[in-house]
């Protein structure tokens, strides 16, 4: 799969360093960390260029921690998501230095300086009931090494309250935009600027919104340029993507 | 069900000016006009002060043209709406002095002054596509007895085409919205003034959009206050419900 | 965004009663109070006639308490919605005048006198269940200056008991009709009035009521005139918007 | 599977009237006409007391006029539904006295006489856009033995034109109910009788009546008693089912 | 409404045994019970021929109770559905002689005797965990006077079991059949007997069966003649209606 | 229904050696155990092979217990999934010799040897959330004398992972893949292999997820050949499918 | 990828039979043919002992042909599905000896002998209008060296038919089932033997079938064992794994 | 909204070069172009660093070539998506050296050079069936300055057709990968790379694909990271966004 290792690996078949079993080893090498419950994909970071990051959801409290005890060994920046306060106890109890945001339903772990640029990643919000959501995404993106600028409760019912932030937003080199009901925020904040926006529906509201189904399919179905959507509730994803983007 | 009329009917019956026999047929009275395929709700205007619209979708052009020929008799004034060609046809033939609007397909017929109050309703589409709605809620709403002042094609995303039409929205006593889409355009407007915003989605867009439902979904989870939602492409609904609100 | 106040704005930077830089300000000025998780839009009132309302889920208890803390130097009346107890717990040790409805789950706190049009709402309720739904539309309505009829338990399966009522709904300027199931009352009702039917379909049935949904979708196909719908379990939307149209 | 059958079996085996082989063959011998793309149910009749109807749908026209030709031997009344013209010009072709019935969409062979009993089905329809529905019902309980007894256009938006007509459904021993758009009149219907109603939703509308599903999901979710529901557009299992209780 | 009343109410004004006055409050007459949270039908009986049933979902339990004391004024035979345990307890407090039947989750007050017809209701159960809704359907069908006779556990995955009570089913004057998951054992009986099925889908299931929409598809969608359809769980539905159907 | 039983039957009959009365009797035979709330499916295994699973959920523990009780006379091994563990506890008091598997939610009881074919199944999750779904699939496997080989959390996002277990899944005669979220993992499996793969779509993941029907869709929907598809969650049908399969 | 291959590849590497270069570019070398808007996955047969198969839904008449004529070139036998009469009229004029079934819109190009296995499959249909999706399931299966027994429209509203066939079905090694509507035929099939069962949902049905829905989730949701299902109207899915069982 | 332009503005007002009512009709300033029917908005460009782009479906072929006639005078690149050959005609009348690609259903029209940058998107296609929506994202790219490197066909079902692609991909800014069906290559794309990856569900596929629903949630619920999702079959939107972020 990568090109360089390929070549160097026949080169040394061919110059006899290694024989054909081993190389034939090699090449089925690239073996993840094994747990018996969990496969951990220990070269995705030089593969993506970011570490695994722990999805806490549907794993028991002691199955998170075991992951994360596995990746310390590996001296990389760890984050886990959708950590409930249990699995915090447990995986605090093994990395004493882990930082859980309870907001954001995140532990962070740094075991490396990571270069941040100088742009940033602006983070509209629509509405306080939001900020769990955002707060994920803001979590994820600094640990990955970026800035965030924070807009909070901007939402459409009182558009000028935006406007107010606009040199923030304007400033940004991506935006992402978190919000429930109508979801029609990024909408507006697309018109308004030349930069990519992230838009992450959330399940806050009731009755029609199905559970974040009508933010979704009004950002899906955006009449702005330059808009695309993650999943309902899904912080991380915007967080990671902007990430991504502020530091190509 | 009227209490004046069977206050009076019970009296002519004490009176005698009325025998049992015809008062118990007056009081199964409000006979509506039987056509075999219709029952023609020909007091209707008395019970709501407005007079039945008839519904062209799913009747045949011969059905239509025979509910027309028969309401001609009463000297109202007619609205048929998702009227096609074909129906517009016979119908003319019955009506000569019917109008045909292709695009809101709607056929008026105009047999009675209405007087119209000086007050108006604001009628303001996210896009073009969304005309042919548009122009049936203005159709109706000026059947009825109202002024209509269009704001055409000023959709969120470029929401500053809303601003500079903003004292024509302000200066209205109700407001029609209508947007297909993610149907924000609502939403906006509602946090600007403080009149009723009643959103009309349509089933303008693809993929997402579901045939409206994004914008329906979008427009009943509004997160601004005093908007109310019609079905997916109901301008004739919007257009009446603002005449009623303008009329009062 | 306001002409007048954009044109003593500009008057005074021309007269040098204002110099650019503060006037820059003042464009910039509409300033929401910004409460860190909440950026309260003060100047709604004077945008839409109406303060801003609190609506309490997916809050936490304290961010409603903040909330109302900074509201209540303003003197507005205020109403906060979707309260739980334990919200409502917090809110009234901060403001021990608030009136907590348990079952409406609002706070209302008048500080304010709001004067009341003679004309009243007509607020209709198909079954028991629908009451708490009900009940939020006439705190809502109330607090914003109108008086509510309440015409409760009359849905269709005995729609005579609607019929004894007539004559309140009739002599109503605006009517809100709260069902769940299938939602079939609104229709009847609208079919026996001249005045506009504000729909709100609740979320109570169960099986093919799938959350609300069968109500709210026999709502926005009604085939009577003069109908809109708000989203499900909507009271405050119905009550506000009710409201408005009273006021007109 | 019938008793008496297998009863008389075994006995002719014991007598010896029957053997083995003969027997086995007969157990297996409820033998359905075999026609390569259709077995057809010739026994039903004896187990259900009602012949084989054909589903015209989904069919070709020449399917169609072999199962006809086919059932003809039978000298059963058959019935064929969802028959579309090309259809129908075959079927004639091969039985000339049969009846075609455009807005039905059915085809009715009448050879054997069927006795009627005195009592009849109330055959109720919303709306003029509803008789295709409504006619397929009414053909299929006639040919089976049923008198049907039409209340056209009474819907729910002048609710007193259902009034007008109320002896004739009270008088029935079943009544069928066919609705689109919000479904409401078997509601209002089985509030006011004390006979079975059975509801047949209809396509009839647009936007959030999604084909049929508000009228579908009003009518399973009414609040009245008495009610139950078929197919949307299912004319012929509700005239099928009607004629059934009316004949017991 | 009722014409005999409405001829002899006439025929007193005439001859003076009536006032005006009196006879246009008897007009009005038909008034129900009023508890400021309920309006009680309580001349359904007579409109319907069955009393009102009190649904107890979204009622609290002291409201449940105070119906239930309203009713009991009146003599008639009481059915409530849907009374949680605690419903039930203050429910006994005031009429002990009621019987609550903790897994039809009913309260069941005979006060009357009702005559019940030489034929049955045969009530046939897909699986175990369909009970509680089938228990719904036979107290409904038995408090209405009708006799039940119970087929449990026959569903399709071993359709022999079926076979085996076909005696029982066939001998029935109408069929109830409860079923989740696919919902195909109404198709499987209706192709097998010539009485009515009233088919009740059950939320019985996982995954796709989305809570109960996977049997009402399926029950709605069946390819056999002679069913019908209720809400997904509606015990109480199908008992009352198999029991008109029976008493027919 | 069997032929051969058939056939023996009637010539007992003929040769006198079963009277009449009684080879009714026997052709009513197939009488399956009736506990009043369940009717046990006792010839299964003779008519499938594969004895009757008991479904726990929606049953009471009790009715749990007195299954397995009932079922125990016959020596089968037995199998319950969907095992609470107040269920397990009540069933491991009538037979202390069961196992049961709190993450597979399974209760095993062996009485008889079954023999196990050489070849095996590869049962491959995506991720560890999966598990509990997967161990259901391998528990039933094994009970139906398997032999299954487990992958473990090999999703997509690392596709390399499976590469490194491609000989395991390679080797197997029948493959179930385990997957939630975007449920594409049988697709790259089915593009890798010539076995059948049986996909098991489960409710893994959140918000767009819709409870496992994003999976769902995907799977079913596959671009690749060789995949079916069983109900979300559904690890019992996949390794009862997937044993038939590897034992055919 | 392929083991076997690596392993020689490196052998020739180091024993100089191929220079470094030429193995990178072997190790890119799976290349498939490349028709600049197709690439023809031409190892496949190689990986999954299957060539691939051409699905012509969304292709144009001339993208069709000109993938089999650079197919033609490899000598494999060829199968082309979801081909309308335009796409047919051109590829047999690039290849006369093509066979088009308009029943089952596909294309089979026979080069090679399959040798076929002596087991066979059942194909078993519910009605008539199931037939194409059938035909396309039987073509697929026969290409691929299959027998194929079709037992036709034998659906659950007449079960007896099916047990007219069910020694054919029960002789079968694999047993694939078609049906619209409710889709309830597998439940019956699969709790009748023990053979793996593949269900075939089809759009066949009208109103509450929503293009197949109720069909496909009948059968995910089916009470038997031993079931999986394919997506809606995936005659080629069925048929292609239903060979694959059978040639195991 | 533009700082400098109201900053500069408030100084003419204050130096007396320009007057009150001149300032107030600037504010006002931002007039796009009104053609009745269409607001255009002329200053997106100067806002969001993109022109206006014109979306065909739902506008009248006149109206197409009026508003492009327009923007004709603006000297700016125009693009037109969703057009049809009727529109392209008309348009290209107005406007000979516009370029009408009819895969992609765009115009283009060329009046500026825009610089392209040497970093380029790779575009990525499932199969040949979603060239036309890969196309529609190629055109918008380019004509808004972006290098395209197209790689299609190359979906999971023989995944190695991607890895013969990695480099390409692998060199890119950013990736737009388009999929119907399961939607499952942006998945696998994501987990090899280290770029932010654009996913376009298409609504290629049938059944339970639901018009691109299966493809739309699958990508949206991927379970790799650093994806978002645009409408279903918006192949503009992807171009857009991800010539946006190549050319931050």
């Amino acid at each position: 799969m990568n090109e360089e290792f390929l070549s160097k690996l026949l080169q040394d078949v061919k110059d006899g360093n290694t024989d054909v079993d081993k190389a034939l080893q090699q090449l089925r090498h690239l073996n993840p960390g094994e747990l018996g419950f969990a496969t951990i994909d220990t070269h995705r970071e030089l593969r993506t260029g970011y570490p695994e990051v722990i999805f806490g959801q549907g794993k028991t409290p002691s199955q998170v921690a075991e992951i994360i005890a596995f990746m310390l060994e590996r001296k990389n920046n760890i984050l886990a998501t959708r950590v409930t306060e249990e699995m915090a106890t447990q995986v605090l109890h093994v990395c004493p230095d882990g930082i859980y945001n309870p907001v954001a339903r995140t532990i962070s772990i740094r075991r490396q300086e990571v270069t941040t640029p100088s742009t940033y990643i602006a983070l509209v919000t629509a509405g306080t009931s939001d900020l769990p959501v955002a707060e994920e995404a803001a979590v994820t993106a600094e640990i990955f090494g970026n800035r965030v600028e924070r807009v909070v409760d901007v939402g459409v019912a009182g558009i000028h309250r935006l406007y107010n932030k606009l040199d923030i937003i304007r400033g940004a080199r991506v935006i992402v935009v978190v919000a429930g009901m109508e979801g029609a925020l990024p909408s507006i904040v697309a018109g308004l600027v030349d930069k990519p926006v992230i838009a992450v529906p959330t399940s806050v509201g009731y009755g029609a919104n199905f559970g974040g189904l009508s933010a979704l399919l009004g950002m899906l179905t955006s009449c702005a340029s330059g808009i695309s959507v993650v999943n309902i509730d899904n912080g991380f994803g915007a967080g990671f993507l902007a990430g991504m983007i502020n530091r190509l």
